[in-house]
């Protein structure tokens, strides 16, 4: 546990997750760096993948505004979290945890993203877990309405619908 | 461990997923039995989820070949298997065990399905592990081309591309 | 996220699990709350499983010094968190959430305890994560002296030992 | 999936895990080989952690008697697997497999061990699998009986009281 510099806020808390790559394009590190910012100004949790790309940018964005950043690390090791997290969650169940990360969270946001990224969407989706995307995938399945996927404009808009739609009470 | 004969068959034998969800139209499930069937004749085992609908129909489409089936349960009691599984592996970690169907396979055949389908599909493409689906989801990032699924006019098609694309070896 | 009224302390966290059974005996509910308490008096980061018992005996004892409380839950609610969970974790793996919650603590204390101790126990052992125990499993290979186990006999020796025995940096 | 000779069995199978560390004394490789043989002349299939020591020798016995042998590997490469693994399930969860191993089989023995061996036999106590010990871990909680592990003094006899108290039927 490092850097836990918690806000003073008290109550309930959102836990929303920010889903995407460890190799993103400038644009999309931007993005996710931004969407890190707003949850923690809007006094929502961040759960990520605790590693680096989106997962970095987003827990630095957090961090710059005061948030709490969980890690959910696929690895046996603490140290592979980015230097922004607060609350590394060491699995060693590698890529299996990122249907913990899609369980944990309240929303998700998906920024650009890999077929990691693709799999956290599956898995929220299973589990009615809201997702918001910027940039990131559409999926369809043949002869079917496309799945519901929010896609945002900006990140501000992305973390306001994911913060609107997050799914409350288990 | 029920019903195994299996065959006299001896030497290497290919892996193949057969993936899909446990409410499929009656097309699906017709569909699904002759993909277990056809794996079956080709001499490869079938490894699934273990539990009924997609996942029944092409195991039974299996045995009706003398085919090996595994089944990767997601809970915890072995008799949660269909009738057709040969070799329950019970895992009780729920859907976090759709990675390790993805991941023990050499080549994927995915039919229909559900957004539990759309995770397999996303970590077969993120495990490098070749995907061939007959009415089965389309996926694509925004601004990219779409993700390398194959798609098969019928079973027995389905079949003869994914044993041809299955990766060897590890 | 409920509850969480984070204190107002910053810098390294150390974080220990708390690890006992679901059906404690009274004294084992009392040695659990008072480890929860010394942990969060200490500025330590509290982990468990999440549940009733120890569990929650010990995020209570926490909660009333101020701590944090991160709760890896074995089901796919997080309605089954206790009332005194800070984060509750949502991993659906059933049991094998027991190797997240050794592997992420830099020391257990263990209360008591069924044979899902004695599991978390084994991991802690594995992952040479130091383990104090509090009247809880003591094991040994025929042939061979007693595994590593630090037994103490009050809740404050239990915390200033894993404290003191605590594996930083990973 | 290598070297798959099934005999030509049919019926139902018990499932029986040998569980045991990767580096043996000899004489715990000899039982472990001659324990693999006995499930395969009873017709039961062996299910392990795959990789090496105890469990290949247990697969390599199984397979010197025509048994079947399936692997529950850790890692997320089929090669990990021992050359006497017909079946190698790719797990990708690391030690968190020890679950999916105690769980799936209807009754353990369990050779010499480590601390993973640990892990294994409690999961397979919490899950109510028979384990039967062959020079492997005593467990005790402080002021409780031992825990009901069954010890053999031969390989032979490890078996015959294996199949014995197999939990049948899930």
């Amino acid at each position: 546990m490092r850097r836990l510099r918690p806000p003073e806020a008290s109550g309930d808390r959102t836990l929303v997750a920010v889903i995407g790559g460890s190799a993103p394009t400038p644009e999309e590190a931007v993005a996710a760096e931004a969407v890190g910012r707003a949850l923690a100004e809007a006094g929502a949790v961040l759960i990520c993948g605790g590693r680096g790309g989106v997962m970095e940018a987003a827990c630095r964005g957090a961090k710059t505004a005061g948030g709490i950043t969980i890690g959910i690390l696929p690895g046996t090791d603490r140290r592979e979290a980015n230097p922004y997290v607060d609350i590394p969650i060491v699995t060693g169940i590698g890529v299996a945890r990122n249907a913990i990360i899609a369980r944990t969270a309240q929303a998700a946001v998906a920024v650009g993203g890999s077929y990691g990224t693709l799999s956290e969407i599956a898995f929220a989706l299973a589990f009615g877990v809201p997702v918001v995307g910027l940039g990131t995938w559409a999926v369809q399945r043949q002869g079917h309405p496309p799945a519901p996927i929010a896609y945002a404009a900006t990140p501000e808009e992305a973390v306001a619908q994911a913060l609107a739609l997050a799914r409350h009470g288990g």
